[in-house]
């Protein structure tokens, strides 16, 4: 049995011992693991010819929901509520299925923010990057966060105060030491983007708005004005929870995205952040600061964890990263209402 | 020991015997799956703070080689030698030291073609998607290839007549039956592309073709002019060994790209082929044709294996969603002598 903190070290959670703390994590991996396997035993079937894909439109054509999707959100739902029946309860899917887009999350009650097949375009191409993502909110922040992709067998985990692991391997995977971020970066930096599921043909609409800032990062630096970003690669995996994952692993060093949603990035931001990385807003700050991102934003900037160099913190350095992208990415226009 | 083929049945490559083919393939998925290891210890070693990375650049700040790549390829090279001391050696890391950027590979010659390290700026940063690449050519064609992603513990295999395999699994992976392709193609498909390693700003330039080709590819369908592709996702791994073995998967439905060399895709294309996917040009052809890509052309169009529909043969199929893509895409200019 675990040790009780010390009573000089106050919990790492305000409200929840590190014991509660402890057993909400292990069975976060628990549940996560469980719930990608039960995707995997559903492509698993349709490979072997016993099962076929059940699907349809949400949105639009490239807006889907699985019967995957709703299976393993009932299951994990039924879990949660059992274990845990006084934690409040957010999925994708159930809520998807309401009218509103109001922001659920109370601030005050520990909250299980779940979706249960990020990715779902993948997955019905049996394309493996797919993955469960179950976080864990406690005052409007992540503390808990488990990302599983089973085609993979990558399972990302972290809980505030006990590290960020992808399987047994501490996150950033290269932490001996932290790398520092390039002196010249965006250069040097792999950015991650996602086209996203607006497609719609609109001047200056958030299409052209991401792809124009796309072209900006990846074009030489004397290119677009001086404005060019060189990045080191461009890449797109179609999994907003593994992006971030892949950012807190530092196999990512930059993640900007705007459009999706709390459930698909609760648990990411969890790992990312007890990595090191932090995440913003997508929207370039004309003062320069650096806020937190708001769970519920929509709009996203995950930079990785970084170490120090000789001249600046690994803080700083990220802080010069994001205002660095924000010099070189347009404004993308995803509301909600109250935020 | 295997049986010799029956007398009736010719032998699936021309000069060589079933025997002699089966053992080749074996060694290559050997040979390919310790290069791979090689890779994956040289990252291990990294990640543990043991080692570091030593990589310089060549062409631009892009476009790098690791010492990794040099080491595996040395290492892979050897080994051929030794074991067919009377086939030819084409292997990215000593080609790319010589000035000429001739097509090299002889059309009578059995030839290995490698690529050491596939997706190297993955590799710098970590990122999972690189692969060793092995390929065996005989008359010109892909016979056998091997793509191996250690950190992914994905392996792609396959030998002419002999089927193709991701790991234990039948490629494509949904062969019970091999889906049809949409009929509203490319509408419903994943499509694969890289940004690539030629970032210049040059009015209509590659990377402008390149863009404008995505872009329109991703626009709903009353977009651009009604050339609007819609496809379910667009996706970008950073490795085009990868993406062709993804596209044998079925994972992706179409891999369009110019700028790559015949190490990145001739293991692919023998993985593609013999799992019932195609493989043509990039460029849009005026009659309407389908030829087969010529493997050091630089322009490549794949499109997934196919099962039949109602109304058309998969092939049929296959040669329509090829000629829906060329609607849509600019031409690349991506030059070498002799092609």
């Amino acid at each position: 049995m675990a040790s009780s903190p010390s009573p000089s070290s106050p919990p790492a959670v305000a409200g929840i011992s590190d014991n509660e703390l402890t057993a909400i994590y292990d069975f976060a991996v628990l549940l996560t693991r469980e719930a990608g396997q039960r995707l995997a035993e559903g492509a698993r079937q349709r490979m072997q010819g016993t099962a076929t894909l059940d699907s349809e439109e949400k949105d639009n054509a490239v807006d889907i929901v699985t019967k995957a999707d709703e299976d393993v959100e009932a299951f994990v739902k039924q879990q949660i509520s059992t274990r845990y029946p006084d934690h409040r309860f957010l999925g994708e899917e159930s809520y998807s299925k309401g009218q509103s887009r109001d922001y659920l999350v109370d601030s005050e009650a520990p909250t299980w923010i779940v979706d249960p097949l990020d990715g779902t375009v993948n997955y019905t191409h049996l394309c493996p990057m797919y993955c469960v993502s179950i976080g864990f909110v406690v005052g409007g922040r992540p503390v808990v966060g488990v990302v599983y992709a089973p085609m993979l067998n990558q399972l990302f985990h972290a809980c505030r105060g006990k590290g960020a692991y992808l399987n047994e391997d501490k996150l950033p995977l290269l932490h001996s030491p932290v790398p520092p971020l390039p002196a010249n970066a965006p250069s040097g930096c792999i950015f991650s983007c996602e086209w996203g599921k607006d497609r719609r043909d609109i001047p200056d609409g958030n299409l052209a708005r991401k792809v124009e800032s796309f072209v900006t990062m990846a074009t030489e630096r004397s290119g677009k004005g001086g404005r060019g970003g060189m990045v080191h690669g461009v890449r797109s995996m179609g999994s907003a929870a593994l992006d971030l994952a892949y950012t807190a692993a530092g196999s990512f060093d930059i993640w900007w995205e705007g459009g999706c949603w709390e459930w698909d990035v609760a648990a990411g931001i969890a790992i990312l952040e007890e990595a090191g990385g932090i995440i913003t807003t997508a929207t370039p700050q004309e003062d320069g600061t650096v806020p937190d991102a708001h769970l519920g934003g929509r709009l996203y900037l995950a930079i990785r964890p970084a170490g120090p160099s000789d001249t600046e913190t690994g803080r700083e350095a990220q802080e010069r990263v994001v205002r660095e992208v924000w010099k070189r990415v347009a404004v993308l226009d995803y509301t909600r209402p109250g935020i």
